[in-house]
């Protein structure tokens, strides 16, 4: 099923609201959501409305909760999201992150008692056409496996930057595992094999049954993701480890929010995030550094292809490039996808979803 | 040859003295490179030091020159290092970026027109002894392959993190490249081979040919290393290279520094550094978030082994042992860099080092 942008946000926005979620707060949700959708980041995407609306009507996600200053340090700043959805948590930490950095040239927020964010590049790109170079991460449920460990202790946690640059922000957002669950349980749909080094089984060793592996993930049974790097360290698993480990750091012990296994208990996720803002006028002339930042990037992008008919990507460029297309042509829903937004609308009671032209 | 440390130390600062290096500036230099040493991260040792001497001796570095903040915005400053040794100059920064975010919370500082710092980690654990969260990047002469490309336009670009936890700073430190230059140099001298995957080839494919890729790596001849994720995607290369990004960008356009091919001209090296702090208590009790970072390291620690006999390592530990065992027993210098201590001891007319015990 093809659907619209804006269908596709009005209906998430309306199944929010019906789950009990505030008018600007549904629909800053849905925005966040679709434009994972519209990016090609469909794990990030609608995919995730029927977890966020089952929460929101069993009471695990606080739909009327509003973020609050907890701790005012003036550069730095902890927001206690009191259980409410993570978008208007995180968008509200980083809008405080780009109004302090205005005034300071940097400034940190760290969020606690939060829950899923969606992309994290969403919010670092927000700072960056404010003119900030910004980071965003948040911890997770545990999936993946610290170097040498056989069990999860670390979450998928991304870590998105964006910088302004002359030509647009420039926008890094990517998990710190080599391939994130919902890739693995895409490939088993598709009847595609899973690549050995992704994660670690029971028995210590890279693990390549891939139902066995999904089934392990999601039971949490003797299988993990591994981190950047992969199993030992030969190729740096170690290090991406270390990676994972500044995500957990900065969203758990240093927010005051939970972390590892103990997210996601009977309170609720716990979840944290932290973002920090550097105001690119408090470096230089604003618009020398972004064309900086422009000329570094064209000058990559220019170095010789490591194959002559694959030009050098940038990080956002696949990205840029989805949704360009599908803001024009439209987001085609995978089948479980669209299962679940007819089950989402049945039970909240509001009008199903239409294919794109109106005739779905 | 083994050396004590103190010895060393000497030795290095006497050296740098004679080649023309204030005394402080000798001193601190000393100091930094024989903590690589005693770390056991050899090759931001003692032997780098014969580039410096000759550095300083060809005007190349300028000993006497001292960092000056040029642009001062509070909680964000940049520092001229004026071409002097890069040691210096980072920990001018970073104490710099220690003091200021003290009194605001958070603190970030840019270093340009400098030069090698040796290990990333010394400053960020320098900063974390005193409360701090702290980040310290640094560019370099490019050596590795953006994903996707088949020539060097990043360096090994090196993210440290530090933090204070209950027993003392954790600290994470690591090239953004699967492995360093120095490792292959290694492996070639001691005619053990490398592991495909580290190294892109004039083809664009995976090189394993180590002599042919040491030789090529020095040349700039056709060979680059890898980020992190190795080469195409599959292992999340182009996450790795984002991250090396992230330094390029932190170090060199938002420091208004140098960055890629344009460092290491005739007006010196021109690289660029980026630290950053953030105060603990502006985040909570410092005593209370040191004891939950305590917490959640040793509950990673304690994860399930993927290997019964190979406990989980955490960032530092290996860093750590090797200085307690090295302090105790000695540094072993491998005989490359005894011949070049040698001839830095003819060159600046200063007595020669000694063996430990004094029968060397």
């Amino acid at each position: 099923m093809i659907v619209g942008a804006a269908e596709l946000r009005a209906f998430a926005a309306t199944a929010l609201r019906a789950a009990g979620a505030s008018g600007p707060d549904a629909d800053l949700t849905a925005e966040v959501l679709v434009a994972a959708d519209l990016s090609g980041v469909d794990s990030h995407g609608v995919a995730r409305l029927r977890r966020y609306v089952e929460g929101l009507r069993e009471g695990a996600i606080d739909g009327l909760a509003s973020p609050e200053v907890v701790r005012d340090h003036g550069a730095v700043a902890v927001v206690d999201a009191h259980n409410g959805l993570g978008q208007p948590a995180l968008c509200f930490a980083m809008d405080l992150a780009v109004e302090r950095a205005s005034a300071q040239g940097i400034a940190a927020v760290a969020v606690r008692r939060s829950n899923h964010i969606g992309i994290a590049g969403w919010y670092t790109e927000r700072a960056a056409r404010a003119g900030m170079f910004a980071i965003a991460t948040t911890n997770a449920t545990p999936q993946v496996a610290p170097s040498g460990a056989g069990e999860p202790m670390f979450g998928t946690d991304p870590i998105s930057y964006a910088v302004p640059s002359t030509d647009g922000p420039l926008c890094f957002d990517a998990a710190t595992s080599i391939v994130p669950r919902g890739k693995l349980e895409r490939l088993r749909r598709e009847g595609r094999p899973m690549r050995p080094g992704w994660a670690v089984g029971p028995d210590g060793e890279s693990a390549t049954d891939l139902p066995a592996v999904v089934a392990g993930l999601k039971a949490r049974a003797g299988f993990a993701l591994l981190p950047l790097g992969g199993l030992g360290e030969e190729y740096g698993g170690h290090k991406g480890s270390g990676l994972a480990l500044l995500a957990e750091l900065l969203c758990g012990p240093l927010a005051g929010a939970r972390w590892s296994k103990h997210t996601y208990d009977e309170s609720g996720a716990g979840l944290g995030q932290f973002v920090l803002c550097l105001d690119l006028g408090a470096l230089g002339e604003p618009d020398v550094v972004a064309g900086e930042v422009h000329r570094l990037t064209a000058e990559v992008r220019s170095a010789r292809p490591a194959k002559p008919d694959v030009p050098v990507r940038m990080p956002g460029d696949r990205r840029r490039r989805s949704a360009r297309q599908r803001a024009a042509d439209g987001i085609p829903l995978l089948p479980p996808v669209v299962t679940d937004l007819a089950k989402i609308a049945a039970l909240t009671g509001i009008s199903p979803l239409q294919a794109k032209g109106g005739d779905g």
